[in-house]
């Protein structure tokens, strides 16, 4: 159950929360939305590049009661940072760049602690489409200990793009995967990278893998072969802190 | 709420199930239980040493409505092993001993997912206190992703006790906490090792924190400086791996 204060409902609020520059993480908009606000709506989602989606009248009706006029944003606690400022940003700082790539993590629990180990080993920022991902609400900030608070997290409707990019922009883009031949600690981290990690269940979409420049495995000793993702993520992003460490 | 098959109730069931050698996690007893068989129920619990507790009748009526007389035993879903023949065993079969103490941890999922790392990593076996620790139920068999069903584990009435035996068997005690000096890939893990984990909120035990032969810090860099407990976990249990892997 969403909190009062965790959205805003009805056309004309909706708009001026779009205009007014919100932080908004999504718009749920009823099916067969029409009208003449409607049209201002759909602008005013299109000029702020926010993710919407269509959905049937009971979803809105169980978020809340009120006349809601067929249209709620869902409010987001976090600020989410723009992918192509802050990659320059990070270099100009004279950092060497640590990003981590989030792809179909929609488990809110383990989001909060992936979170939780980048703020804590300095990443400087959390890559995360729009689709197919967790919602940054007031429980994954919980989870995450108040990291999300802290460390910027880039929202990005095209995953593959926002990969491409990186590349361009001099970062190594690693995949890690149990498909991989490769030991993660063979990879060089040391230098500017993106890791890149996927669901539990289905791991990196294929898309994503092949524009990985590298693919790491964590290695396996058991019967279960199997870790959870946020530790996994853990493993890594410290590797990536060791070798850095090692090579001042 | 347990399910029926996690338990077993009434006097003469649970001296049987003693008696018989099942696998109980603990056996709650009503506070004022006597009589003629109740001496020989204690006389079962002490000779398997099986934790048992004392316990209001409101706990075991909310356990079940039916006929307990008093005694519960909740059956253990794993098979503990007995820490005092497992390290000649791992010394004997030729493996390099390591081994994960959990000191008060009693989050449920924490706990499955350290358990699911350490079978992952090739750790040789888990050790846990009987008391302040999680109960090892079907939940925790879940969370483990059933990793516990492979991974040995040893419940120790007495956890300070418990290491200067591992002390002794010729294994270096390693504790990780944020109070340490050193940095844990400074450590030397390739040796006999024993990892001490303590619980989030307070940490190892002081007294268990002085039977360490050495203490590890996970290096933090930002603002929140708290690792979620199954991530730092795993974070150095693959540092052990780690260099392991590069000593071959």
């Amino acid at each position: 159950m969403l909190h009062s204060d965790e959205y805003i409902f009805g056309m004309r609020a909706v708009i001026e929360a779009l205009n007014g520059g919100r932080e908004i993480d999504r718009i749920l908009v009823k099916k067969d939305l029409t009208g003449e606000l409607a049209g201002e709506l759909f602008e005013a989602i299109r000029s702020r590049s926010v993710y919407s989606q269509r959905v049937p009248i009971e979803k809105l009706n169980r978020i809340t009661r009120k006349n809601h006029q067929g249209v709620i944003a869902i409010l987001s606690p976090v600020s989410y940072a723009n992918l192509d400022n802050l990659v320059p940003e990070i270099f100009e700082s004279g950092r060497v760049p640590f990003i981590v790539v989030l792809d179909g993590i929609t488990d809110v629990r383990n989001f909060g602690a992936i979170a939780r180990t980048c703020e804590c080993a300095g990443v400087d920022a959390i890559v995360i489409p729009e689709r197919n991902s967790v919602s940054i609400n007031a429980d994954a900030v919980k989870t995450s200990a108040g990291a999300l608070l802290h460390i910027p997290v880039a929202r990005v409707k095209n995953l593959t793009s926002a990969l491409r990019m990186l590349k361009a922009s001099g970062l190594t883009v690693v995949g890690v995967t149990e498909k991989a031949v490769d030991d993660y600690t063979k990879a060089d981290l040391s230098v500017p990278t993106a890791l890149v990690m996927g669901a539990e269940d289905t791991g990196i979409a294929s898309d994503n893998i092949r524009e990985c420049d590298a693919l790491a495995a964590i290695p396996m000793f058991g019967k279960i072969n199997s870790l959870n993702v946020s530790v996994a993520a853990g493993i890594v992003i410290y590797e990536v802190v060791r070798q850095r460490q090692a090579n001042v």
